[in-house]
């Protein structure tokens, strides 16, 4: 199946049987992690997927995947533009050719955020009509579907009408994402009224407000929401710039971090710490990273997953099955649809 | 002893003796739970303290306390600016205007957070040579001191220039309300290179790396931190525009809420629920905002202390103790010494 896939046409519009392509040199726990992610994927999923990266190192891991070969790494501390300008011969580079090139349905990774953001946005090129790709991240709700913020770190200055198309983009996730059909659009800002905020906010909101703002992304404006509403099942998708979505998003990241461990020592000190640890598993398991799949690049022109640079190998099956389920709902051309010009 | 205090000098530094003002008629559990708090603090710390209200509402609640008359009051939801300009017999007013007069060495109030700004500010005045009062917060960090993260709000949109200001001043309040000898600030940004983050946050990185930038203050620039240190040791101050600070709070707080919630959930479902719960409680405490004692307002002429708006009793017992320890540490002449420009 990947055989056909790698000599596929290279026509723009994905096929089904394309392989998800799996940055296999990307991440913390790279290579070993991805790997077993990529053949847990294929073997458990039923998704085709083929991973890129330097042969030698793959030869004795990958096991029946194909290889897309790479020769050059993109580090984790790596300066995102200049590494993408330079090393064109890297795993994330040539993940997002292959996507380009009608070799693979997506591309996945763990590595270098920017330098991600960089090879889809210059490889796979924006959608017509989008002004700045934004990463959208789902934040887990406790018993019910995640919230999705963006721009979660892609753009660290923004301007009014990028938060619209945000918001527009958002929906559109929400709703091939998690099945929401009209996505509650909340815009973060520090009290409800429309006249708080930064001046940011505040010309957003105007945008926002406007009749059709969102019409065609079919979601609803609920007016200004704060950051206690990211973890409740009050907003479905939390527009807001990239500076104040990444520190937000890691806040939170840091906070369960700290809360976690703090619970684990105090109950571990006790006679019952087996059984309410064991107790707390299912909690844990739904905020862990690793179980939502990962974020993902709207705005570029094909469908590229971002996964946590702890990773492991789960994550990836994870991010495989997200990347695999947007190829299948077309969200490419649903975003094209809600933001587009043309 | 507050009779004499309310009739003593009007000479702007606050003696010892002279009561902290308390706001009796702001927060989400006014009257009733401020005036028990209020109460309980003068007789369990021995700190005068003068109820500021409606005489009225408070003659068969303020037990032995003094109180300073106002007719007014600015509920949570009043737009600061227009209240404050409008309301001038508000309790929070009023309570400002005690401190500039001499008739009390601190205000303390849970009520509307921005007429508490606007109340000081206009009342009491800036200190010579902060460009902008910042609303100082401390950050619960288990099994350490907690962290100060400011701006939490006082200023939506900030210059670089005053984020160096906020910087000094949370040094110095780390000193006096934490014992921390020479603390270590960090600007909150998306990565901890200084090339990483907005435009303001590049910009401050250049100020605050500047030798001598915070020499006065007595601390040391870390350069950027992220939004996940602000729960960890690693980090004393936390420097960041009103906005981005605010965001950051409200994120943590409802992260928590969410995941404590969660957890006593999970565990309520166990036969080891009471034990579990149980060794939790001193986590619980250590993280409940009312232990923290309140935000502190830098940069004002005077001691003014902002209580969460879901004070109890015991958050306003905790806010006299700060209030009085800040008076009796004269950090709004340490501020003056870090920051002034006289």
């Amino acid at each position: 199946m990947s055989d056909s896939a790698v000599a596929g046409p290279t026509a723009d519009v994905p096929r089904p049987g394309l392989p998800v392509a799996v940055d296999a040199m990307g991440g913390d726990h790279a290579p070993d992690a991805i790997v077993e992610g990529a053949r847990r994927a294929a073997a458990e999923l039923g998704v085709p997927v083929v991973l890129v990266g330097r042969p030698d190192v793959l030869a004795s891991i990958r096991g029946d995947l194909d290889v897309i070969e790479a020769s050059q790494v993109i580090a984790m501390d790596d300066d995102p533009g200049a590494s993408v300008r330079t090393m064109k011969d890297s795993s994330l580079v040539r993940a997002a050719e292959a996507v380009r090139d009608g070799k693979a349905s997506a591309m996945v990774s763990a590595g270098n955020t920017g330098a991600t953001m960089a090879s889809a946005l210059l490889r796979m090129g924006r959608i017509k009509g989008v002004a700045r790709p934004a990463i959208a991240t789902p934040i887990p709700v406790p018993g019910s579907t995640p919230t999705v913020l963006l721009d979660a770190g892609a753009n660290a200055e923004c301007q009014p009408a990028w938060l619209v198309q945000f918001a527009q983009m958002g929906a559109v996730f929400a709703r091939e994402r998690y099945g929401i059909d009209e996505p509650r659009v909340g815009l973060l800002s520090i009290g409800e009224e429309p006249t708080k905020g930064n001046d940011l906010v505040k010309a957003t909101h105007a945008l926002l407000a406007e009749p059709g703002a969102l019409g065609r992304s079919g979601a609803r404006f609920l007016g200004n929401v704060e950051g206690r509403d990211l973890m409740t099942a009050d907003v479905d998708v939390v527009v807001t710039d990239g500076f104040t979505g990444n520190v937000a998003l890691k806040t939170l990241e840091g906070g369960m971090r700290a809360l976690v461990r703090s619970v684990v020592d105090a109950l571990g000190a006790t006679s019952v710490a087996d059984e309410a640890i064991e107790a707390l598993m299912p909690l844990y398991g739904a905020l862990d990273p690793d179980t939502t799949g990962g974020a993902m690049l709207l705005g570029v022109d094909g469908v590229c997953i971002i996964s946590h640079g702890s990773s492991s190998a789960t994550a990836i099956v994870n991010a495989v099955r997200v990347a695999a389920d947007m190829v299948a709902a077309g969200v490419v051309d649903r975003l094209r649809a809600a933001v587009g010009t043309g």
